[in-house]
């Protein structure tokens, strides 16, 4: 049982979705998209990790609003991010009465998040629950790498940390024209041995292969039975390495049917991003932006959402560790 | 629903439980019950970080083994532990093919991968799941406080980081003597306001407080209807908080029902911890030892374990944050 999938039979609804957004993310293609946009990505707040809270705030509480839920609703929350400790999102959530749990899977977060709470709903453990991540360039990038003010330069395989956040609440509530929770699959972790903490794409490029690999053989199903299988932040060299990857595992042409949430957020031709936008914050401000609206138009019927991970931090990249990558993957249709 | 109890209707048995601990843990009270004993915390590693994942790879094989089970027999595993991006977890697994579900809830973790572990196999979404949590008392200090070479004074609230770790197993198989899992309760965020590291107690104590409340609301139950209400590491400080704030509050006595791990595992008198153990790996090293034990052999009946968490980070700390506590729940029985 260990490599399956794992079928929802009450296919939970997506009761609601939002994202919030910062300046760059809010000057890129998917602009029309967002629900909220904040153009100062301070916050008015005293750091950046707070301010990143405070996205996840921003997309909690929309969401809330267009379920037309209240916190008491929601019988539990999975939450995390790419902070140490994941305090962006227990210093969001510590404003609320809601039972929490804290979840980490990097920039895979959104989708593991999605992943419990569709299980949680599901199983009737639950009438709501809400997945929620986020990310934030500045404290990402002190966090990792170094001080935004520092000026380092960045090589053309490092990716953008969006400055973003998106929620999901689920609930088995019949929500019409809302899509649904059909299967999901959890990640295991995959090393290949990458060393370079400025190239996450190739670091996470063979997770997201794995799983896709196994929920396709898991559901008897090809790339062509999905309108899209839509990648967290693989960026433009993960992207390609998984096409390669892909092939030469799978014997198929995954390019016809896929897109990364990393080369959606940004124009690569005039945001300088280098090779794409990554952070938990991407895969969710994506999915609850124009994924979510277009399945729930029918636009898009079938979509594999598989957000990855690198399970690096930087203590382990100054130690000269490898990265570990991850992916799990969740199935929505509409209806 | 979102102050309620979840009722384990197929009640999961444990299938086995294991703990791995270093020198000074090897020393204290409960020195006889622990599986695996490496006095050598170092692991024959180059770094602390990585000692601690080969502290998890022991509990987490060694408990395979006592289960007679396979990691291809696992359908998860739930793993988390107090390094940043939980990389002990994350590099402790990546040598197993497993799907690996990454759960942070600081101190409360080892509660947190149980809630979630025993909900997915009572639902039928795994046959086996595991529940795996570490601490590192090397890593912690340099991580949340100064490096152990530095030799700072820790006041009298501080609390000793234990090295160790505890797996425990959980599955649908029947297991005759071994302890089922009856209900599970996840915790809320409670945040009063503590702004000492080094008083953990104090930061957690009011979210013990709240679930062990709020889980004796919704069983309909009182203190003396369990053999042990275990908390995971509030030490002298915290325990004493818990008694005041749940006699105010609930207006009864706590004390002659509760124990905490950390005021086990280590001598409080002769071994220099000042108030007492802390960390994942205490209550995970001291429920996979002494009292999983004792719940085999029915010297303990009901046992409801309360982990408690302190979800700050060493940014969160420097920026002058206040400690937000959480604590989850799950109530195990001898059959």
């Amino acid at each position: 049982m260990s490599n399956s999938v794992i079928n929802l039979k009450n296919r939970p609804f997506v009761q609601s979705f939002a994202s919030a957004v910062g300046k760059k993310e809010s000057e890129g293609p998917l602009k029309e998209y967002f629900d909220v946009i904040c153009k100062d990505t301070s916050m008015g707040q005293d750091s950046w990790e707070m301010a990143e809270s405070f996205y996840q705030k921003k997309a909690f509480t929309t969401a809330l609003q267009k379920a037309d839920l209240k916190e008491s609703d929601l019988d539990i929350v999975f939450a995390g991010d790419l902070q140490s400790q994941c305090t962006a999102a227990g210093f969001a959530l510590r404003d609320y009465s809601v039972p929490f749990s804290g979840t980490y899977g990097a920039c895979s977060t959104m989708a593991l998040t999605l992943v419990l709470s569709s299980l949680m709903v599901n199983a009737g453990y639950a009438q709501n629950a809400a997945a929620l991540t986020s990310s934030h360039f500045c404290a990402a990038e002190r966090q990792f790498r170094k001080p935004v003010q520092y000026g380092g330069q960045r090589p053309p395989t490092a990716q953008w940390t969006v400055t973003g956040s998106g929620c999901v609440i689920l609930g088995n509530g019949k929500k019409e024209h809302m899509p649904r929770a059909e299967k999901v699959i959890f990640g295991k972790i995959r090393d290949l041995g990458i060393e370079d903490e400025n190239n996450m794409g190739a670091a996470m490029a063979p997770a997201a292969c794995e799983t896709i690999g196994r929920f396709l053989d898991g559901t008897g199903t090809s790339p062509e039975d999905y309108d899209l299988i839509l990648t967290g932040d693989l960026g433009a060299v993960g992207t390609k390495l998984l096409y390669d990857i892909f092939e030469r595992e799978y014997g198929g042409n995954l390019a016809p049917h896929h897109k990364d949430c990393g080369l959606m957020i940004y124009s690569l031709d005039s945001q300088d991003v280098n090779a794409g936008g990554s952070g938990c914050g991407c895969s969710a401000s994506v999915l609850c932006s124009k994924i979510m609206k277009e399945l729930c138009e029918g636009k898009l019927n079938k979509v594999l959402f598989v957000a990855t991970g690198a399970l690096l931090s930087q203590t382990s990249a100054m130690q000269g560790e490898t990265v570990p990558g991850i992916a799990h993957g969740i199935l929505f249709s509409n209806q």
